[in-house]
Parts: C-alpha cells; sequence; structure tokens
C-alpha cells in the first residue's frame, strides 16, 4: 500500500473537497499566492503550531515575542532587504505579462535537455522540472542546483550520442550557475537561446530586479513608508536589547516567534510551496561566538540524520545518514549549538507526521549562502515537487545585530566579566563642537556615529590618514551622503581605560520553519488509499489531526440524541475536539468521511448503547478494526491514546473485539 | 487595598520594565500605533487565546478559519470599507500635521467647557476626558455621547451660573451630534471656536476623508490593487459556500478566525488601546433570519449582564443589572442568539481576569449602528480611560452575504426544505443572444448579472417600465457605469416551478473580539500594590499568567542544580510553563520579581530539600504563604492547582504551612 504511486491530483481534490484549504476569494476570480485555511487546515496548521511551541519554546525555556508586521523602512534598509531582496523578472513586450527570469530560462532549459535525451533524461512522475524548484526565491537564500545533480545522476545511465551529451552538458552547466547570473547575461542567454514568452510566444523585455516586499504607508501624511515583514526575525533583533536585559543579561538565549510574513512573489505556484503570505515560526539562538557548544547536545548526538554537504553536492555524491557527533566531529556541521538544532528540528518533524525516511539535511553551497552566513542547513522533505526546503537552519553570525547597531547608533551587544580586569589604551576621534551645528548641521548626528561606530583598527588608520594627507572623506551610514573632514575640525583623544567586562557581539544561530510548507509535506505523507474500495483518507497522528474524535450515532433515531449530549459534554471537558455526525449515511459511509478528514477515533453508538450501562464502540482508522467498552470510560481512553499513554495495540488487547456495524444492515 | 487610586504610570513602568509590552522599532525612533510584545504579552495573549478557543471554538463546534491578510480591492468595494472606512482629518497649513477632526473639536470643546465649569464639571482622575473615547474608529462603528452622558449627569449636581449652563448645555448638544456632522459642518465649527493646531497653533485646512486602510499592490505587474484587512470576517464571508457545505448544508452554524487586522489610524493613543495591527478574534453565526433562538439559552438565561440599553442613555439613564432572560422578554435584547452570545462574552471576560464590576453592555444607538445592523451591544471595560470598547455584538442581518453576493453573482444562501412544494409563478427578464456581444461587449456577462440578481418584485417594476417606456436605464453593479436598455433587446419569459426547498439568506450574528483592548483590561483590573512595601504586581488568574510556576533555589550553591533540573523536567512533562531564577538576589527580591510577572505559584529548593526524600516549598502569589511538600508530588499538585482541580485552601489545610524564606537570613 505505501509502495503505490503518489497521485497529487487525488489528494488535492480531498484537501479542496473538505475544505482544509483552497485559493483565498476564489467567488471573486481568486488571487494567485493566497490560501484559506478551511476548519480541517485551521485546526491542523494550529495543531503543529501548539507541538512546536512545546517541543522548542517550553522545552528550552525560549523567550516568544510577537512582533509587528508593518515594518518602516530604515530597519529593512538596515537588514538588507530593500537593496537586495528581490528576483530578476522579464515582462512580455506586448501583454506585459511577468515571468521570473531564473524560472522561465530554467524551465526552457530542461525542456530542451529533455527534448535531447528522448523524454527518458528526467524522472517523469514527481516532476523534476521546473516546479519542483520551489526553494526560497530571496538572494539571501538563493537555492541550488540540487535538481540538477539528479539530473546529471539519471543522464550517467542513459546511452546518447555523443552530441546530445555535449548539449547536454552545456546546458546542465549553465543551470549550475544561473544563480550567479547578472542581468546582462540572463538578457544574452535569453537572445542566445530565443526563449520567447511561454503564454503569448512574444519577444521578452530585459530583465528587471523586482523587490520582492509589500509596500504601504503608515499614517496619515504618507509620510512614514514601510513595509510587511519578509521574514520575522527582524522583529526579535531590534529588540536584542530588551531581550537579553529579560534574560538578566545572560547568553546563551533563544528567542521565538510565530507570525506572519509576506514575499511579493512574481510567479506564485505549487499550492502551498510558494505563497505571497505565510505563517513562519523562527528562532534566534543568541550565543557567545567564542563557545558554541550546546549543554543539552548529549541529548541528541547519538540521532542519524541523513546529511548532503555542500563537498557531496560538488562532487556529485548523495545524501548518507550520519550520526550527529560524528558529523560535528568532522566539522561537517559548523558547531555544536547548530547540530542540536538540527537533530530538535528532525525531531519535530518525525513526531508531527513527516516520514523519517523522506528528510534529509542539505548544506548551502559557498554560492547560494547569504554572505554573512558561516554555515546553513536546509531541513527538505521529499514530495511530488521533489526535495522542498521546510526549515532552514542558519549560522547567522552577528551580521543582523552588527547591521542595527549601525544603523542605529545604539550598540547590540551583551557583557561577558572578564576573569581579570584589563587596561586598554583607548583611540578615539572626536569631532569639535564648534564644527558640528555650523558646518554639518542637519548632519551632525550622523558624523558623530560614524566615529563612534570606528573599532581600533579602523581609528588608527584614519588617524594615519588625518596625519598624512590633513582630511578625510567619510561617507554617512544613515543617507550614504559623502562628507570631507579636515584635521582642523577633530581631535584625537588618547586614555588608558580599566576595562572589568569586555563586549561582545552574539553569533545567532537561526532554525526557521515555514509551516505551510511543512504542514504540506505532512499531508503528502500521510495520503493513503484503501486498497479495496479506493477510498482515500489522511493517516495523521492523533496530536495533529484536526478532530480527535467522532461520535457517530448508527441512525437518526431520537433516542441516541442524549447519549450524544452526554458524550459531547466529556470530551470537552478533556479538551478532546470532535465532530458529531448524524447525517442520513450509511455507518460505513460516514466512517469514510472521517477518514477523510483525519479523524483517528470514532465512537458509534448503536442499539446495545440504550441499556442501563451503555456501552458504545470505538474504531480505529488506519486499522480499521473496533471494540466495544463502557460509554462512561472512552472520553478516558481517547484522552490517553492522544496523549501516547496507551496505545491501540493495548486497547485491543484490554477491550473485547467488536464485529463492525456494517455487517448489521438491519441497523442501517 | 482594592480601593487605592488606580495610578496608571506605575503599571505601564512594570509593563515595560518586564517587557509584557512596548512600542515597536524604538531602537528606530519607534512608529505610534505599532507595539510588539514581549515574552510575558506573548505568553499572556497566547493564553488567552486559547482559553478563547475552548471556550468558544470547541464548546460551540465552531468552524476555525484561518484566512488571508491581504484582500484584493473588490472584495472590499463590495463589502463597503473602500467607500466608507474612512474618518476626516485636518492638516496644519504650515507643518502639515494631520489630526483626526472629530476628536480634535471634541478635545477643543471639552476643555471648553472644563474651563466654564471651574474644573468641576469632569471627573478627575480617570480621565473622562477626550482619550476616553477610544472605541472603534471607523463610519462603520460610529461611536457615540456615552462619554457626554457621564458628563451630563455631572452636571446636573453643580451648581453654576445660567450663563454657564447654557454655553454648557450648547457645547454637550455640539458633542451629541458630532458623529453625524458632514464635512461642511465640521469646517463651519473650527471657524466658529476659531480652532487651531493644538500644536503649533497654525490654521487648519479643510476636512479631509482618510480612508484607514493600508493599501499595497499584489503581483510584479502592479495592477491588482489591494489592502490589508481592516475586519477578519471578510475572511469568513467569502468562504460562506464552503462553509455551508462543510456543515452538510444545514443552518445555523459558527465561523471563527482569529489573526491580524490593520487600520492606519490617524492618531493612535492610549497604548494598547487605539492601534494600527492588532489581533481580532470573530465569529459570525450563521442562522436563518425566521428562527433567531439558540438551543443553549438556557444555560446563560439566568445570568445578570449590567445592561445600557439605547433608551437609557438617550433618556440620561444608568446601567442596570438585568436577567438575561428578562432583557430578551422585554425585547430589550433584539433575539435568543444575540443574547446567548452577550452571556458567553460574560463569562469568557470574567474568566480571563475581568472584574465583572467593571463589564457592561451598551446597546449602539440608531444613529451609530451601521446602517445594516438590527442590533447591536459593545461589551466595555471600565479602565483609567473610561469605558473601553472590548467586544462588539452585532446582528449584521444578511448585510455581508448579499453585498457578496451582488459583487460576485454567486449566490451564497442556504437551502430550506418546505413541508410541501409550491408553485410559483416566475417571471424573468432576459437579453436577447444577438445584443450580448455585439452591442455591450465587455459589459455582458456584468448586463445578465444585473439581471440576474433581480427579485420578483423589481422584475415586475422594470416590466412595467418597459412596457410604459419602451426602454430603462441600468447602473452595473461591478463598474457603475450606466447603459440603456430598450424593449427590443430582452423578452420577457413566465413560467411556473415547483419548488421543494426555499433559498434563505442567513442572518449574521458576529461577536468582534479585540483581543489588545481585552488585554489591557486584565492588566488593568488585575494591577495590585503590596500595602506594606509598595511593590507592585499582576494578580492575574494562573490560566493567563505567562509563566506557571518558578523555581527559585535559596542560593547559587551547586548542590542545587540537579534538583532544578529534575524539577524543570517534571514540569514541562506536565506542560507548565515556568522560569528559574538563579540570580543572586535574596529569596524575597527574587519572590517580588517573580510577582511582578504574575506567576501565581513559586517552587523554593532550600537546604531541606538536600535530603533523601527532598521536600520543597510553594509559595501562593497573592497570599504571599508557604507550604512544604515532596518535591516529586509539587508538579502534579501545581498542574492540579491551575486547572482548578483543588483550591490554595485547601491545599493549605492539607500541607504543612512554611515561615517564610525572607526570616531566614542565614541562607541568603
Amino acid at each position: 500500500m505505501e509502495k503505490e504511486i503518489f497521485q497529487r491530483s487525488k489528494m488535492e481534490d480531498l484537501i479542496k473537497r473538505r475544505f482544509f484549504y483552497d485559493i483565498s476569494f476564489s467567488i471573486y476570480g481568486g488571487i494567485a499566492g493566497l490560501y484559506d485555511m478551511g476548519p480541517m487546515g485551521c485546526a491542523m496548521k494550529a495543531n503543529i503550531i501548539n507541538i512546536w511551541r512545546k517541543h522548542f519554546i517550553l522545552e528550552e525555556q525560549m523567550l516568544e515575542v510577537d512582533c509587528s508586521i508593518l515594518t518602516p523602512e530604515p530597519v529593512l534598509k538596515a537588514s538588507g532587504h530593500v537593496d537586495r531582496f528581490s528576483d530578476y523578472m522579464v515582462k512580455d513586450v506586448v501583454t506585459q505579462d511577468c515571468f521570473r527570469v531564473d524560472h522561465l530560462i530554467k524551465a526552457h532549459i530542461e525542456k530542451l535537455i529533455k527534448g535531447n535525451s528522448s523524454d527518458t533524461l528526467l524522472p517523469k512522475s514527481g516532476g523534476h522540472n521546473g516546479d519542483s524548484h520551489v526553494k526560497s526565491s530571496s538572494n539571501f537564500e538563493i537555492s541550488n542546483g540540487d535538481i540538477r545533480k539528479v539530473n546529471q545522476k539519471d543522464y550517467i545511465g542513459t546511452d546518447k550520442s555523443v552530441d546530445k551529451i555535449y548539449l547536454v552538458k552545456e546546458y546542465e552547466t549553465i543551470l549550475t550557475q544561473l544563480d550567479d547570473y547578472k542581468p546582462a547575461q540572463f538578457q544574452e542567454l535569453i537572445r542566445k537561446l530565443d526563449i520567447k514568452s511561454p503564454v503569448s510566444g512574444n519577444d521578452l523585455s530585459a530583465p528587471l530586479p523586482f523587490n520582492l516586499m509589500f509596500n504601504t504607508n503608515i499614517g496619515p501624511s504618507g509620510l512614514i513608508k514601510g513595509y510587511l515583514r519578509p521574514e520575522t526575525a527582524q522583529g526579535i533583533f531590534v529588540n536584542f536589547k530588551r531581550l537579553l536585559e529579560f534574560n538578566q543579561g545572560k547568553l546563551p538565549f533563544a528567542a521565538a516567534q510565530i507570525g506572519n510574513a509576506f514575499r511579493n512573489e512574481i510567479s506564485p505556484r505549487s499550492g502551498l510551496l510558494r505563497v505571497r503570505e505565510f505563517t513562519m515560526a523562527e528562532i534566534e539562538h543568541f550565543v557567545d561566538p567564542s563557545d558554541k557548544s550546546h549543554p543539552k547536545f548529549e541529548e541528541i548526538s547519538t540521532l542519524k540524520l541523513k546529511l548532503f554537504p555542500a563537498q557531496e553536492q560538488l562532487n556529485g555524491g548523495i545524501a548518507q545518514h550520519y550520526h550527529i557527533q560524528e558529523a560535528v566531529d568532522k566539522k561537517m556541521i559548523a558547531n555544536e549549538t547548530l547540530a542540536y538544532y538540527m537533530g530538535r528540528i528532525y525531531l519535530f518533524l518525525t513526531k508531527i507526521g513527516v516520514s523519517a525516511d523522506k528528510i534529509r539535511f542539505r548544506q548551502h553551497m559557498n554560492n547560494e549562502m547569504a554572505h554573512y552566513a558561516c554555515d546553513c542547513w536546509d531541513a527538505e522533505c521529499l514530495t511530488s515537487y521533489g526535495w522542498v526546503e521546510c526549515v532552514g537552519c542558519a549560522d547567522r553570525s552577528c551580521y543582523d545585530l552588527i547591521q542595527h547597531h549601525k544603523a542605529t547608533g545604539i550598540k547590540l551587544v551583551s557583557e561577558k566579566a572578564l576573569s581579570q580586569p584589563i587596561v586598554k589604551e583607548v583611540t578615539e576621534i572626536q569631532v569639535k563642537k564648534e564644527y558640528l551645528g555650523k558646518v554639518f548641521k542637519k548632519d551632525s548626528k550622523d558624523v558623530l556615529l560614524y566615529f563612534s561606530l570606528l573599532n581600533e583598527e579602523e581609528i588608527s588608520i584614519l588617524v594615519k590618514k588625518f596625519e598624512e594627507e590633513g582630511k578625510i572623506k567619510i561617507t554617512l551610514p544613515a543617507n550614504g551622503r559623502d562628507l570631507e573632514i579636515s584635521k582642523d575640525m577633530i581631535y584625537v583623544k588618547r586614555y588608558e581605560k580599566k576595562l572589568y567586562v569586555e563586549e561582545i557581539t552574539p553569533s545567532v544561530i537561526e532554525p526557521s520553519f515555514g509551516i505551510g510548507r511543512i504542514m504540506y509535506s505532512v499531508l503528502e505523507h500521510n495520503f493513503k488509499m484503501r486498497e479495496d474500495d479506493k477510498r482515500t483518507y489522511f493517516s495523521l497522528p492523533s496530536s495533529v489531526s484536526p478532530y480527535k474524535c467522532s461520535i457517530l450515532p448508527l441512525s437518526n433515531n431520537s433516542s441516541f440524541k442524549p447519549l450524544i449530549k452526554i458524550l459531547s459534554k466529556s470530551l470537552t471537558a478533556l479538551s478532546i475536539s470532535h465532530k458529531v455526525d448524524s447525517s442520513a449515511g450509511s455507518i460505513g459511509r460516514r466512517y469514510a468521511r472521517t477518514d477523510e478528514i483525519a479523524i483517528p477515533f470514532a465512537i458509534t453508538i448503536d442499539f446495545d448503547s440504550l441499556v442501563a450501562t451503555p456501552t458504545v464502540t470505538l474504531r480505529e482508522r488506519d486499522s480499521m478494526l473496533q471494540i466495544r467498552a463502557n460509554m462512561d470510560e472512552i472520553s478516558q481512553l481517547i484522552s490517553d491514546l492522544c496523549d501516547d499513554k496507551i496505545t491501540w495495540a493495548d486497547v485491543q488487547i484490554l477491550y473485547p473485539q467488536f464485529v463492525q456495524q456494517e455487517a448489521t444492515k438491519s441497523f442501517d
């Protein structure tokens, strides 16, 4: 059963029909990249988030925050998003339709490769095609040629003419390099391969950068430019001082945030995998850069993870299983804290129903890693769209805190007690007061900020330059203006300072979860079809299932009603979400309906329930087996099953099995 | 202790210092109306939302959804937000500073009244001043003269000269009518009273409408105009068909949504009470308009609520307690379902810590009720800002569903089986095919839509007009274009139809919760100060407290560490959030610190814990009393206390009391 071919359209039909989720505003024609979670998707998502909260925030004593979505421009200017959070697009010169240029070229080349290899080069089902490339679209997380590696492997096994091989090799080289292409290179390639609009066949414009942030204006004057946050992380960084203080000044600590982020994708696709509005759960773990060990590392060090290091990707190797301890010892994973989170991510994903054999951790290649990151591993889940990045786990070093420090002049550091005080010679460049107001006017604050941000080395270079050239040129960080500062405007102050503490800018380890992508993977990995009647259902873990249990009266007989009420009340008292289905259909049909929405347990009230000590039957979704138990103990039993205090196997031993009501047609 | 004067600045200091919440992006100077929840506020908010979910969604078997924040323009055009979701503002003609005109005039007049009445007319503490007017700013929920009623009452008791009384009365009349003012009237009043910018004293511009929605563009072409949703409700309405289907076509049912909404307030103020980004929890209960009874009405009918009906407000009366049953019988509350929710809202608010004596339900006056609403009651909480609208509870009738039907042509109705089929004469106006493509071209679809939306009465009027005048003029609903239709373009089709079901557009009862305002009220109502040392703290219910318990080792002694670890693990296993405070301070000081963040229970590990069968002490926040218990039973005990399975009073009987560690200084 497990081995049968996955039929995505069947699953999508079920998701739509039972309203797990669907395209937003569809009565108005719908908007690409926006989805509404229906009751089943919403409950499932809430369950996943609750488990996440318990698994990470509660277990690790993290500081959860909930920051604004609306973000003023200077914050995202400092973080680099205003300047660099862009994709390149080309426009159909006639219709003005927009296409993401790398996707367009990839799809085109993959089609060419496919043509050259007579349709054998690319796997047919499951689509390692252009669409499989669903990794994050930003320059921050440039996606890599993993898919092409698969292509290469497939290619090796084929028997083609040398010419074709040559061409295919050339195409594959282009694909590998595409992420590093500059606009002129994209344009050259479009010309060379004569790529047209795939919709109309019209010519395409030159590539234009398109910033992926949604912009708006804050306040009635329209003067405060703002964006919808493209990630939740910045909200944590700008609150670093408050959080450090909350943690009584001590490192390490982790802050976490669950919330929505927004990216104005050029061409949203692949269902929940590339959308314009999505829920993220992000952790920022602040740690002393000189000690990235983790106190609880031992708890996960013996776990085996499937790792796909950058080196293996380069060599055309494959992902392999390693003990986490081994990967850290071999310096494959940069440090214990990063590795600890990778282990915890793996445990989380498997807990909520991602198949263990469909998880791998892929290390970012040097060319796709954000320039500030030391190391980055994506937890990828294998779906019918290929390997999908579901969790990023990066060591962002101290990049973000430094950037916000530079932009605001406010030190985002923690203090580390020195074992013994040190005496330090300090050199400062101070601007003479008389020049501040008169000469620099409005720029005075930024001039002071400029000099206050210099480190020792930079100061000594500038002092030398002042002495040699009599003046220097500086660029103000806030507005990029160039100013000339002459020697007579400043004086150099030198003094000795006794230091008892050292100021350090913490490194940040960031596990970042895309809840929608994880949810999609869980759905795909748990989509099943009954062998006999081909009915489809989701075998979700009970902790993730939208409802834990259903109550099914065998018929519309009014004598069942009081029992339904009693049962519903006792389930509610134990916080067990449940659904009463007293619709007309046969009991078998109603079981199928509750299976579809992944309800793990069904209580059936039948005529044997209408006695002094009522009994009911309890059916388990995956095995479809039933037992009979007293009605007054059933709610607690379901609670224990959902909390893993008892297994279904145990229940079958403890309670008498029951022959399905389907067989006893007289009741229907 | 309860009676002491509330000191808002002391509470705000505590909120900021322990990072319950604070202004967003403050290292960048901050943005008015945007707040970040710190660890304490975030945990408290998450707890309130979880209780809400259990109290409403689980108990009432509601369908929870999670819809997009980004909303395309046509949806909000249909709902009326694009045209009417505005406030009027005036600009300082020199500085361009913006002011909300009604707030500005109110503040000005209230100052005048205050001057005329020698400072006795308005209550001094708690500020029934302009700032207290924190009800929603939209024209949809125009706020009313409740505050002025208080003023009038105060006035009656004063002894002033007739002249002053006359002037004050005139001012008060203006205040009462201000909500209905047109721009010209605002301008006239500004001229008459010579109102200037309160900041600069400069002249003010004419009043301009300012739409409160944040706008943006969706997609790379910039052609799809969109807004950030100003309420979550519309997401539910546009999904009505899917939700009805999910509920197997049956009425009544309720859908719910928890999520963020955005309003670009002209002048955000009063902390969390008037902000630009906020979390709402909304319920849309769909019910047959001919039967608004509620099956569970009995469960709340004997509750007593403080009601302030519109009539009492008009008569200068006061809010009084009524049994819900009585209020429905007297037609004070329009129907059982509305009343049922009012009862449930009251139970929710008191459960999470709002003081019962600081809740009232104020009915909307006719002039402030949205034109489509039949009845609307606001649950208001009394705070230092005055009575604050925290929950709106409105019967929106069928307005929203009709509007979206009109805009899309998609029927948003439910079918009701008729007891016996009826034969109905149907008249339809059909447009002849030959005119559609040729004459109406692109408008064809909208012309068809126009005629399909007509009801029987409208059709008979049009048919008559066609016969009498030979042509009619129509306005297309989609784009507002006027078209002339002549008699020869259409034919009238009449036939008999046998109907087995009746189509009905459900009424919507909408309880709508502002989570931030509720949270603020809970904080204010639970802010306390110790009588002896004036230390401040929050006596939040344990269900709402950010952490349930703290672990305090008496000193830094390393032998306590293993015990901390064991305790922390057993608390985590029971999902009890907790905080370990092993900082240096004295135990008394650390108790004060945990009190500040509302932790109801503190476990202290002392030297008596370092024995074969370790014991610890358990301290309760409000009483400050301690008991001693075995360490291995303490986690379960706290769990039972938090779940109300045992009271603190019981615990004091069952366990030996313990004399505070504060007294035993030798340990410190």
